[in-house]
């Protein structure tokens, strides 16, 4: 709150100044722009709204911006006020204006020789796209259609004429656009052609002549001939748009306020199709796709701004540099139009210039001059993000807090995963959730086993299935990308597969699977085993065939941004690793640490399965030490191997978590071999599944109460941890394990475990004549632990936050078990932000803050961090560098997520001052 | 603390001066009693430990107590500092203390002529039951038993000799007992007998000898003969004994504190097997089993204390009220000894009158002359503590208060269900948890089916079965009883059994039960379906056959004392209710509202299971409007049932709460009738019914999540209530209707579901004409809703704490999957008081702290309940009363409990001063 209000006092005063003063003397309620001046600015947007005040802006500092003024927002709500009626000073203050519009254009409004022709186009504080209406060609009638008809010619100008009539019956009186449509459309009939373009003059004459005819027939009065009454008819119709029920829909979804209401901007009219010498276009100050510096644009020769927009005629490049494939042959303006060009060269950079940054330009180029109808922040590809903020710092544009502020964190993962290639065109056939970002491209197979055989051979395959488990797990490596029909964004695969760094929809429900079979069906199409299919994980959607993708690469411009995140940033970023490979890709993405390395991820290789399942059946301690010592020096060769990789860093292993059953046999065959393993029949292997199959398994015998239960399986985790340890210090690496502590709930757990960690520890030292610091802490991921957080953090040197667990005990929702309720909680917006994916902050981070100040407030040298999903959500990062966490970790192709986001949370908590460079 | 801190002064300064002074001045350190005076009184415990406070206290009210004096706990402190010597002070007190004991028995101790006897009794603070040692008859040397032999025979002098020899080699010396005890043996066989009171007095006098060259043998030294020596050795030993592992364990189990150490008990022998004017036994001052106002007890002649207890003779009545059905024919000890009865009976209610509480006293007569060795507060059932606490009241000896509080209120259970006869001895074939008492009688059925069919042709059966889920609710309706394999104190079974007022023994693990095969195995026990048993609810075991049951009344007094409960209670107390029947109890007992009645158990009936799957199974709204069409009615006429039961009194309905697939068919036959109701095939059928299957179904699609994605069923549910109100309404009866919405993790939730219910309501008041008032809230269960309880009590009239569910989503602990790992928890102290049955304090209880605080400051009119399984617990209502909430709700049978605890809770909040009657 502090930090907004500190931000706030430059704009302030002018947003409230008029809403204060509405009733006594009325403050300036038109404002006038054109012929480089303009009495508003950039920053008046609520008075002016985004429009006025960008066009407003662009006058002042020169810009050839077609004249015009804007009326206040302020009128808006006085519209509304007064019922519809407009004051006396209003229209002598806009009469006023447009006057001024017509010198600087050279015409006058209704002048029958040299009429000027306006638009109305609404423009509200924020942006509602296509929420509510403009008029265009406004001062045409009977008389000045001769003009225009001298001036432009005769198709122009009935074309001009006859848009008019049909916009401001549609918005202005109200009439049905069917009629008019059927009109147009049986002219074209008439002419035997397709397209409004392939109208004649004539045709379009006639059609005038028709639609004038209509509306007095409608309304029973005639088109208004005025070109005043024309005026007045839209700027009422443009203000009560903004209370239609679409408009009024989207504020309330998107929590725009009523009031101020929307400003209108009127504005000469300028022609990009008066012939040969006009033409009109698009450019960016930089390539959007790569952020080269180069100046890049699209263009069309005597065409009108719909034209570029609707695809009929390909644009051409304005300059070389422009040029795409499919483009060669095509003229650019630079050849064409060259003083044109060099004249919006020229005016592009002085707009970045001013902008301080990538600049997207509207133009158009009437009888060879250039007019600019708009300017705005251009959008880009993350690359190019990355490369437009490093250049622009380097050009001394920008500091380098604002260029990490201006990168959107998330959009990073574009860089780091292979992606199809955007310029080739798809046909999707289903689309599910983005679950995990990238391309893949490969044969379905509809099972884990076939995907890993089929993989064995070299082939590429895409998993499709219902959903995934941990069963899943080598499957899941061995494909390419993975398709599930259920799940969610944090599904099981989504969720292995982020972490995996592989492309997965999830939740596609498009698919009717029938695995036994061998096929599925999506709509129309039949996909058997073997088909070729490919995946877009960035977008969610599913294509027939392959797909060509292209690699991205990290350029010299990310490995320098992500140099100034990390002295930016106050969090340390981890990882979550399980794999001395996955660590290794970590520490690459500069992970600090592993935050979490999940050791039941080792239990599931096909190699150890049996010894973990014969630990579980085990009928006595005997059978189980037997396992167990099977396990060891498998387990010790795993954090060995971490070790290694991580030397100098820290590494959270935490102990053995999953409901044990998870672990065990599902299929005969595997039943027989867990049995003869043991000794023992099928049955009784069974039997003793069955027994251990539980409710709610995620709130049943897992995390450290197997460690009460069954203690020699803590324990010779810790012993592989402190042996690993050991052996590889003495190699002479820096080793730094911590061992974590899952699902505490009460404090005597953590007691109890960390007692016997200890003992086994000092066990491990005393045999290997050496010791190694060991951290022990635990991972608050029950409700109840971070609620007696002090009484915990006494048997604790860290905590780490389970905020996946927390998070489902928290709102008690399995995120398994979301499918039937989520469209509907989304739907009616209880759920607007998903908290699997971003913290619940109301809810489970009210939980983490009792924590941390309880947890601190009892230990203070406390190490906190978290380590769920939410370690690689920037609003998540935002969220513990307030709280105060030392680290989070995530998955390792988050991590330069999760740098960038940490440093732009620092930025942001440094204050506004910092952020904005802005002085007071 | 601060009402502990309170009521403290008038001990603690007792307490703790002898700790501060004990380096310089030493305070008096052994304390006289005897003759009608004593040195101390009851109330020093902590500085005399239990029973020399007592006994000081007897002597000091002029009981005849066998004179001798405590050596104070500030000893046993400074012996554990001195490593185990006596400072000579000590000693010379100790034999002054000594000498007073001889000439107040007229003895002396180590007098060849006339020997004093004593023992050596520890006696801490707390009472620790048999974990520290006694030693009997020192004093005694191969000189003075011939003074004894003179005295008191033979036979009886040596045996003493004997007994003193062999417990002064196993306490003090630390000598093997088996030895002894083989010795003992070959003289048994010797002689031919099987008890040591066969032996005769010349095989003691051999055994005596042979003993005292065992312990030299052993030790390397004679057995110590003179007295003082035997003394301070036992002394020693005792003060030692606080030290052994057993005591150590035991203090470090129920928290007592290593200081203050134990005191020690030094008392002149008396003995009661001296001969035919001799006796020993045991009295109460008022009948234990009927709380009846008559002196009561039991005597055996020429026996010591022992002898009673070990039963191997019958005991009998001390006079003609006590006599029991297998004593007639016994003499009393009123027509026996009449002089000696007379005192005993003058001296009880003496000792009843001083400690204003029933005695239990234990007495001697030697020779005709009677000692009281102790007395202390009787044990007693129930029913007797109801009519001792309201007779002691009209006797004006306690305040009502302390009548209310001396009562536990869980005992309360025992006088509501029918019973075993406890006179009937029993064999159980085993024991599981005693989940909800009473006794039940009946013949084994292995189904819920089978109990329903057999109970219909009027069969008493007890339902038997791994463990039960709601499908099994009419079968365990139709059961006497009901005995479950598998699940806790709080399964289904037990919850289920406990609202019903049914016994129900859960988790009996012994049972192996082969229901396909219609038996069980127990141990070596094969049983079969139609065999009969006998369950004992309030201790959980088995019996094979039919045992007696007694049904417990209502007394006078009972209801007297819950007319004293309910003016001293703030807590109003509601009953959780289902059906009218249910109500109906719960209005006899006293409930003043339905703080639950749960919408989904009217759903299992059988002639509306159907109903209730065609709507869940409904292809489409259609098909599911017209399921609810015919639901409508049937809930609309359980809702007016209750309504008119609970005339003036709130009703709380929860709308439908369970996940959806409990209600679902499982077998091949009702997948088969709903396929054909619905019109479709049992595939598709079984289909959907796997589609709902969830792998957390307790964080699944339920509670309101239900209303938000079908929102007809709730709308169909309030629809229900409401037409049910008013029809009820008009025909007079004053209805208070409250809806309750559960499972709300998000305040949009209630709000949306408030909205449609609202809206519902004034459909229903529109259509029939008239309106009731209808509060509409909300059940705090998920840890969320606790979290963020200020923004729901802006939708919400009422909070109903769900404390079942929040506590399972607060430790992460789903109640049916605890089987795994409850032992081990309980077993290491994680889990002392099962948070099922005692709200969890610092964890749930934080929580709805948390609610209550945020709730009211938002909306301070919100009304507050809690309506978990923690309504009947004692502990948990006290909670429940400190937090301010207005009431709690229960199971129908434990209205009463929940009544008096409730009182018990307001009186200890409104402070010491009045629960104990002290004054400053």
């Amino acid at each position: 709150m502090t930090t907004r209000r500190r931000s706030a006092p430059r704009k302030r005063p002018v947003r409230r100044k008029p809403a204060r003063s509405k009733r006594r003397s009325p403050a300036r309620r038109v404002w006038s722009f054109g012929d480089g001046t303009a009495e508003g600015r950039a920053d008046q947007k609520s008075l002016l709204g985004g429009k006025g005040a960008n066009l407003a802006e662009m006058a002042r500092i020169g810009m050839p911006v077609p004249a015009g003024f804007t009326i206040s927002t302020q009128v808006s709500d006085e519209f509304r006020a007064a019922r519809g009626r407009f004051d006396p000073d209003l229209r002598a203050d806009v009469a006023r204006a447009l006057e001024r519009v017509g010198k600087r254009m050279g015409a006058r409004f209704g002048d029958a020789e040299n009429p000027l022709l306006v638009s109305v186009r609404s423009g509200a504080p924020v942006s509602m796209p296509g929420m509510m209406d403009s008029i265009l060609n406004l001062g045409l009638n009977d008389r000045c259609v001769g003009a225009l008809i001298e001036s432009a010619g005769e198709r122009f100008a009935w074309d001009s004429y006859r848009r008019l009539i049909q916009m401001y019956a549609d918005v202005v009186l109200g009439l049905p656009q069917a009629r008019f449509e059927a009109r147009l459309e049986a002219a074209r009939d008439a002419r035997g052609v397709a397209l409004d373009t392939e109208l004649t003059a004539e045709d379009l004459r006639d059609l005038v002549a028709d639609y004038l005819g209509l509306v007095e027939k409608q309304t029973g009065r005639p088109f208004p001939q005025k070109p005043e009454e024309q005026l007045w008819g839209a700027i009422g119709a443009v203000f009560r748009s903004w209370n239609n029920p679409r408009a009024v829909k989207y504020r309330e979804l998107n929590g725009i306020p009523e009031s101020p209401g929307t400003a209108i901007n009127v504005q000469a009219m300028v022609y990009g199709n008066m012939g040969d010498d006009s033409a009109t276009g698009v450019c960016f100050t930089r390539d959007p796709a790569t952020g080269a510096r180069v100046f890049f644009g699209e263009w069309l020769k005597n065409a009108q701004g719909e034209d570029v927009v609707a695809g009929i005629r390909t644009p051409q490049p304005i300059n070389e540099a422009s040029r795409a494939e499919d483009t060669h042959g095509l003229a650019t303006l630079e050849v064409e139009m060259p003083k044109a060009y060099r004249r919006l060269h020229r005016l592009s950079r002085r707009l970045e210039k001013h902008y301080r940054e990538m600049q997207d330009i509207e133009f158009t180029i009437q009888r060879g001059q250039l007019w600019l109808l708009q300017t705005r922040t251009g959008k880009r590809s993350a690359a190019a993000a990355v490369q437009i903020a490093v250049d622009m710092v380097k050009e001394r544009l920008i500091r380098r807090d604002e260029a990490l502020c201006r990168i959107d964190a998330r959009s990073l993962d574009q860089l780091l995963h292979p992606m199809l290639d955007d310029s080739v065109p798809r046909d999707a056939i289903a689309r599910g959730l983005p679950a995990s970002p990238g391309a893949a491209v490969g044969a379905v197979v509809f099972s884990a086993e076939a995907a890993e055989a089929r993989a064995l051979v070299g082939e590429k395959v895409v998993l499709v299935t219902a959903e995934t488990s941990p069963d899943d797990i080598h499957g899941m490596h061995a494909a390419e990308g993975i398709l599930t029909a259920r799940g969610g964004m944090t599904s099981h695969a989504a969720v292995v597969a982020r972490g995996m760094g592989k492309c997965c929809i999830a939740g596609c429900s498009a698919l009717e699977i029938d695995a036994a079979r061998g096929l599925m069906q999506v709509g129309s199409h039949l996909i058997r085993a073997g088909d070729v299919i490919t995946l877009d994980g960035t977008t969610g959607e599913v294509m027939l065939g392959a797909l060509p993708t292209v690699l991205p690469e990290f350029g010299e411009s990310f490995v320098e941004l992500m140099s100034w995140a990390d002295r930016a940033r106050k969090l340390a970023v981890r990882s979550n690793a399980d794999t001395a490979f996955d660590a290794e890709t970590a520490r690459k993405f500069g992970a600090e640490g592993i935050g979490l390395c999940r050791t039941e991820h080792m239990f599931f290789e096909p190699n150890r399965i049996l010894a973990v399942r014969q630990l579980i059946l085990a009928p006595d301690a005997a059978e189980r030490e037997r396992a167990l010592a099977r396990l060891l020096p498998m387990q010790k060769s795993d954090f060995a191997q971490i070790f290694h990789v991580m030397d100098g860093l820290p590494v959270t292993v935490r102990l053995l978590d999953p409901p044990l059953h998870e672990f065990l046999p599902h299929s005969d065959d595997e039943m027989r071999e867990v049995a003869e393993a043991l000794g023992t029949d099928v049955a009784s292997v069974r039997s003793r599944v069955e027994a251990t199959r539980e409710s709610n398994p995620m709130l049943g015998h897992r995390g450290c109460r197997i460690g009460i239960t069954f203690p020699e399986i803590y324990r010779m985790q810790v012993r592989a941890v402190a042996e690993a340890a050991c052996e590889v210090a003495e190699a002479g690496v820096t080793v730094k394990p911590e061992i974590m502590i899952p699902l505490v709930a009460h404090p005597r757990e953590l007691e109890l475990l960390r007692e016997l960690a200890d003992e086994e520890l000092e066990r491990v030292f005393a045999d290997l004549r050496m010791r190694v610091r060991v951290r022990i802490g635990t991972m608050i991921e029950v409700p109840r632990a971070a609620l007696t957080a002090d009484a915990i953090a006494e048997f604790a040197d860290f905590f780490s936050f389970g905020t996946n667990d927390l998070t489902q005990m928290t709102y008690g929702m399995s995120r398994d078990d979301t499918a039937g309720f989520l469209p509907a909680y989304v739907a009616s917006g209880i759920l607007a932000d998903d908290p699997f994916v971003s913290i619940d902050e109301d809810g489970v981070g009210a939980l983490v803050r009792v924590a941390v100040e309880r947890g601190r407030g009892a230990r203070p040298t406390l190490k906190l961090g978290l380590c769920g999903e939410h370690g690689g959500d920037p609003r998540s990062i935002a969220f513990c560098d307030r709280v105060g966490l030392d680290y989070v970790s995530c998955s390792p192709y988050r991590v330069p997520i999760a740098r960038l986001a940490a440093a732009q949370a620092a930025i942001a908590a440094s204050g506004p001052r910092r952020a904005t460079g802005a002085r007071r």
